[in-house]
């Protein structure tokens, strides 16, 4: 089953609730003053990497495309609107009609990011665009912290396999697109059926120490297995004494077992011994798979260990330390009245501190160095400087309303590691560090 | 509107493929060795608090009710498991009849917890339960570690309002979770409408920076506000100029202005200057709200400024630096054979380290001293001692596969404050430390 087949449109009910109350409000209001319809250019991006980090991924855009596809105000999502008094009747009708009829570019998904990336940028009328704020950072914001940590992991990982296998440590839903933003980032496969359901990713599991204790003895638990899930099968050997049940996998299963799996205890020291055992028993072929509170450290230093695969849940779902980017949406220009002809000012929020923004609609181009090795983003407003523009960085995704951008999982998970191949070297030391290139205002 | 009518049962699409594959790989094998249906008891519970935290907060356990009752193998489910050879044509046969005819007991949803704590007790054949492992711990780990930064909120905040604003911090649809999850822990409102419809929790919201960007003017964005939404609204006075703002705000809207909102700057110093000015112009009613990255430990900062209420958003969504709790479905007792009237055996895996768990059915009970004061959570197997059973917090839940234990979300949230309110005080001090109370094995 490919994942170009599967992995989109995929069932997505409406999303119009995904949405703060402000953005009704503010549309209600706007309506009534007449400045609703005034063209705007709003742009999601972040001030900031989470501390230490040196670059972000961007992942997530597949989810914003289905949830802008799916952002219709139906009757029970109006009556609701109307019975708690949250927006006037000609508001009401007014969203009774919506659907997004604008224009949509930003970083292709997979894409690397730096502070200031204009990740994203939505152009309509105010009205249309202020309405999507909230569910487009709620998608960017979740998928790409999964991503990031997934990535480094990956970038950890070397050659070696990556099951995703945290559902169970976030919510139900929210882990199916984790599982779709770790193989973004370069994960293999998942746990999670959902995930495997909706965009098609490969699925794997076979059992837990619950299937051990279930049976008398772990001699028939693991003839069980074997006799129904094959030979080919990975036998879990750590719920009583490690030595004696990779014996007895052996025994039970043969040389042709797949993989032991290894749960908790000092992954290391383990790993080296059960290697060990097997080769001595003639099973060379057998692998080892680890699975027992990895982040993107514990799997560096195992890299030195007889390790087939890891596991990863927690860290993986709750984005290794950083579970939600900083990813802000901000009007950056609005035209001057709401004559479709009237100009674009740039405007930004003026307070002092961090909070202060950039007005204008951006581009965003990458530089790289004689040797083709990225070397700063460049971003600015206005005409883009000849050098830059092969480089550009944005793509269109949405054009009056309808989706252009949409693309098959496997090529933006093959995007992604093309990104990250293209930062300097040390992008995937996991020291911390500041962003692995600066970024240029132009 | 209710959050009795509105709450439960809501519109949950089938839960069956929150599912980790093995899981089913498991149930496969069972089934072809006859021990599938030998009576089984699973436990739900966690062996550490996250570090520092004083108590767990209970949340979820509402929406474990819906997931298990709509955990049900439809024909593209079915079919999907088919095509791609997770499991074999009996297990196929097995779950197409699939629906969970067993008992589940538990902590009752808002009760505080503790290490060992018995949160979940799901009995009934092994095949029946075990399937249940993945959704049960996504919904209880997801959303008591979001009760729980909440509860600690709601603590630090005293009778000022807070407001669940962190939609945008993470994924839309743990988004609406997360925010019944803050409810049950002591917020009072919510800007996210997905969670106002189903489950009827307060929204609220007005404007961003966005609406006084789209306007030629501040005053221009404040009168159109105004006009549309009414005097009682609350205006965004920290785009531009603040002290500026709050003089427009008051002229504007006049001493009925419901309250000002600050998003930036050093706020205790912010709100003092705010609070000042709006007496000064004879606005001594208007309310003043903060929501820049707040977290408990700002709010207690805040105690002694003239702040009414809080809008907190990635800090609440992200568990405050715990974004999942490490619960564990555990298998800790099962029949010794298939015959329904087996005894039952304890079983629990008994490798090294920090992974082995106490076998058998528990029951739970919290000990009080004679101020009424908890003193230590009870936990054992076999008989309840006489003077611990009017103490015993486990509830029935599900009653041979009929939910009995469904309540108002309202209902939820007073329990969370009158267990807390049962603890030693210095449950709610903010300092890192130890349990509140020892868990003791009886």
């Amino acid at each position: 089953m490919n994942t170009a087949d599967l992995g989109l449109p995929v069932d997505v009910p409406s999303t119009a609730l995904f949405t703060d109350q402000y953005e009704l409000t503010m549309l209600q209001a706007a309506l009534k003053a007449g400045t609703a319809e005034r063209r705007s250019v709003f742009e999601a991006f972040t001030r900031r990497l989470p501390e230490g980090r040196r670059y972000g991924v961007v992942a997530g855009t597949g989810r914003v495309l289905d949830a802008v596809e799916n952002f219709r105000f139906d009757a029970a999502v109006l009556d609701f609107l109307r019975e708690r008094a949250i927006v006037d009747e000609p508001t009401l009708e007014w969203l009774a009609d919506y659907r997004f009829r604008g224009d949509i570019w930003g970083y292709p998904e997979g894409e690397v990011y730096f502070p200031g990336s204009p990740i994203l940028r939505v152009e309509g009328s105010f009205a249309e665009c202020v309405l999507l704020e909230t569910v487009i950072l709620s998608i960017l914001n979740h998928d790409s912290a999964i991503a990031a940590a997934a990535s480094r992991m990956s970038a950890a990982a070397g050659s070696r396999g990556l099951i995703e296998m945290g559902a169970r440590r976030t919510h139900e839903l929210a882990a199916v697109a984790a599982s779709r933003a770790a193989y973004v980032g370069g994960f293999n496969s998942t746990s999670d059926l959902a995930a495997g359901f909706r965009y098609g990713i490969p699925t794997v599991g076979t059992s837990a120490h619950a299937f051990t204790l279930l049976h008398d003895s772990e001699r028939d638990a693991f003839t069980a297995q074997v006799e129904s899930l094959g030979r080919g099968t990975t036998l879990l050997v750590d719920t009583y004494d490690v030595t004696e049940a990779v014996r007895l996998a052996v025994e039970v299963a043969g040389p042709e077992l797949g993989a032991v799996r290894i749960d908790s205890g000092d992954l290391l020291l383990v790993a080296h011994r059960v290697r060990q055992q097997l080769d001595e028993l003639g099973a060379a072929r057998t692998k080892i798979v680890v699975t027992s509170d990895l982040d993107e450290y514990a799997i560096a230093s195992l890299a030195a260990a007889p390790v087939d695969a890891y596991g990863v849940g927690t860290q993986l779902v709750t984005g290794s330390g950083h579970p939600t980017c900083s990813m802000v949406y901000k009007l950056v220009a609005r035209a001057e009245s709401a004559d479709v002809n009237a100009p674009l000012v740039p405007v930004a929020k003026k307070s002092l501190g961090a909070k202060s923004s950039i007005g204008g609609r951006k581009w965003a181009a990458r530089r790289l160095d004689r040797d083709g090795v990225a070397e700063a983003e460049v971003i600015g407003t206005g005409e883009v400087p000849g050098e830059l523009a092969d480089r550009q960085l944005q793509v269109e995704l949405v054009k009056g309303g309808e989706v252009v951008g949409r693309e098959p999982l496997d090529v933006v998970r093959d995007r992604h590691a093309a990104a990250r191949a293209g930062l300097p070297l040390s992008a995937t030391q996991l020291s911390r560090g500041e962003a692995v290139i600066p970024t240029e205002y132009l």
